[in-house]
């Protein structure tokens, strides 16, 4: 079964919004079976909205159209839907029912303008918007689906989840759609390719792998489609367990998750506790981890020593270590790991010292070098990287490199 | 000058990741005076790209293509377009070199597979890729603009700014656009709109004023389209002055900058120091403020207090004002932030701590109630906050609240 997405509205174009909906609704559609074949972003004009869905109904069976249903001149969703479908307007009496009540609950007039909210295309089916005054309107034509709804995410995802969604269920038979994710570090791309030939080789037909690479992380994603749910999932995880015995040392998750959350995660089933010592990262990685919520059973804390003083002052960081070193040196990086598990009474701690660039006051170290310092009861462990990129790249690279770097150390301390 | 950008990857369609790189794009070639008709997301299918690729250019004068130009299997960009374009492939000298340059550099050996990167149809101009292996191809035909990048956002907005916008700004006559911004807080967009009432009424035809609200910001962006430069700025730049005298109080900066970018500035032209102690935006603030290039000079440092235990243990917050009234409380952020001048030795210090849920353990505090404390030498200010959103949503605004605090107390500090 496929599925396009149109998106109405000018500020989407102009990079004023991102569109975030339209990869909601694609996760949500494949969930149930539904695959999203295209989505397109047009601006609030007759003419592109009548193009794009007379092109999306070649291609799929299902139209779903967000945006351009507000009650001001610029919104011309409606109109144009009626005008396609060559239908008249009515008045929907429970939609301008649901108007009023709003406008009640408010305390404000009702004005003209916000009546015309509870004219529909009389052909369509309106599924009530109870979140909202625009209407959500569902049309049939030639056994294939078109649904209008509002942009504003919260009404969107609603009607979505409890209207849309379970109406396409009931209206076409659908089949199983089902994935796994790992998540892999420390490989490059065409390396894990390499690793896999075999296994992409051998992919029956309606199974596929695909890779997402970002900041030295790979996501691996197998994506399977079946008539039978247990046989198609029995198929992916048996081909994900293989992959996960051929990449094993580079395999950090087994799900489809974000490599801070791996962290807390491990520390947390080990009942460890970390804290953090961020120069050039100057707070990232403790921004990264807190993203989570219940992570203060492990993540305790940390500090930003953007200053040289600093260091000194609240890690400790011996001052001639930082004069003869300098502060982005192995020697610093040791001082600042050790510091922080001294300071923070945690079971480890990681520190990062580093030039994130655009410039560079020492002509030997070039921006992007950048010292990654592990520490736990049993030492302190250090790594060099040199990482390419503009100053926010290479404080993600080093984000990503520190938690890399822990979570391989952790794993070790296990063995 | 009408452009349309298509986007490649499953991972779009099937929500796994969310596309920001399009909103980017549509801002920077609206910027010169380039708009964005359409927005095209597909997958990696052959089919559906040329598809895509010809109705885009049946309405466009220029084709921005994004994605699917990696080394494995799944990627399909780069020989959809040789087949359709009809174009045999060759190797690209200069970005062999680049790809055997990157993997010395990485100290890992070139594949067969990574070599592939070099290979691009023959009719095609190349515009070498500092940041990363895969190509950006430049193709012309019947006087308009095919441009195939990388997805990778560092990769394509590198390419997009330092090559692509220049060579169509050379290769297309454009009009002159001129954008003012100005960047105010501490009011919501509908009343500035009421107080820019007269401005927006007597604007001409060729000048737009748009609201760009964000976290408690608002940004607003004139925007002018003419023929000749020094009149268009002129005329803006008059009108910029009238909103500024009118929206005075509100003014954070009379540029388009960033509110961190706005906190360094004014502390390094006052010659003063920031510390910032931080729970519930967990290392936030420290990491927006060190996105900047050279802010070392006024941000020496921070803690990040996830726990209470740290609290006390590195700020000195007396444990029984935890004890008695919580760590999210008056009391508490003003020891923090009291704590955070005297440790780190800094002019100003400001703090956080709240709930950002998706759980609180209080029912008086429920999700989202943020306390923000402003410590100098006259002393210690506090403000309370009730944040609406995610997660995610509420540290970002709560960064935002803590450093427009700042800047208020500054402001008032210099009176």
């Amino acid at each position: 079964m496929f599925a396009e997405i149109i998106t109405i509205g000018d500020e989407i174009l102009i990079g004023q919004v991102v569109d975030t909906n339209s990869a909601w609704m694609g996760e949500k559609l494949n969930a149930v079976g539904i695959k999203v074949v295209q989505i397109t972003s047009i601006s609030d004009k007759s003419e592109a909205i009548k193009t794009a869905l007379s092109t999306a109904l070649t291609r799929a069976d299902i139209v779903l159209i967000t945006g351009g249903l507000g009650p001001t001149r610029d919104d011309v969703t409606k109109s144009s839907l009626a005008s396609y479908f060559n239908m008249k307007m009515r008045v929907d009496g429970e939609t301008l029912r649901n108007v009023e009540n709003f406008f009640t609950k408010l305390n404000r007039p009702l004005l003209e303008v916000n009546k015309l909210q509870a004219e529909v295309p009389e052909g369509c089916e309106v599924l009530l918007n109870e979140y909202g005054t625009a209407p959500c309107m569902w049309f049939e034509v030639d056994g294939k689906v078109v649904v209008s709804m509002p942009g504003v995410p919260f009404e969107m995802k609603y009607l979505m989840e409890d209207k849309v969604i379970p109406k396409l269920k009931e209206k076409f038979s659908m089949p199983f759609i089902y994935h796994k994710t790992i998540l892999t570090a420390n490989i490059g791309e065409s390396f894990l390719a390499e690793l896999l030939i075999s296994v992409e080789d051998n992919l029956p037909e309606h199974i596929s792998l695909a890779y997402l690479p970002k900041l030295g992380q790979v996501r691996l994603r197998l994506s399977g489609v079946g008539a039978n749910y247990d046989n198609l999932k029995n198929e992916v995880d048996s081909i994900a367990k293989q992959i996960i015995g051929i990449a094993n040392d580079y395999v950090l998750a087994e799900v489809d998750t974000t490599l801070d959350a791996v962290v807390l995660t491990e520390l947390i089933s080990r009942n460890k506790t970390l804290s953090t010592a961020e120069s050039c990262t100057g707070g990232n990685i403790g921004h990264m981890l807190t993203l989570n919520a219940g992570g203060s059973a492990a993540y305790v804390g940390g500090a930003i020593t953007y200053n040289n003083q600093i260091k000194h002052q609240v890690l400790g960081v011996n001052k001639e270590i930082l004069e003869n070193f300098g502060a982005v040196s192995e020697e610093t990086v040791k001082e600042m790991a050790l510091g922080t598990l001294n300071t923070f009474q945690s079971d480890y701690a990681i520190a990062t010292t580093g030039i994130a660039g655009p410039a560079t006051d020492n002509d030997e170290k070039p921006v992007g070098t950048v010292w990654i310092g592990f520490a736990s009861k049993q030492g302190v462990k250090t790594k060099l990287f040199n990482f390419s990129g503009k100053r926010e790249q290479i404080i993600d690279r080093a984000t990503s490199a520190a938690l890399t770097f822990l979570l391989y150390h952790l794993k070790k301390e296990d063995k």
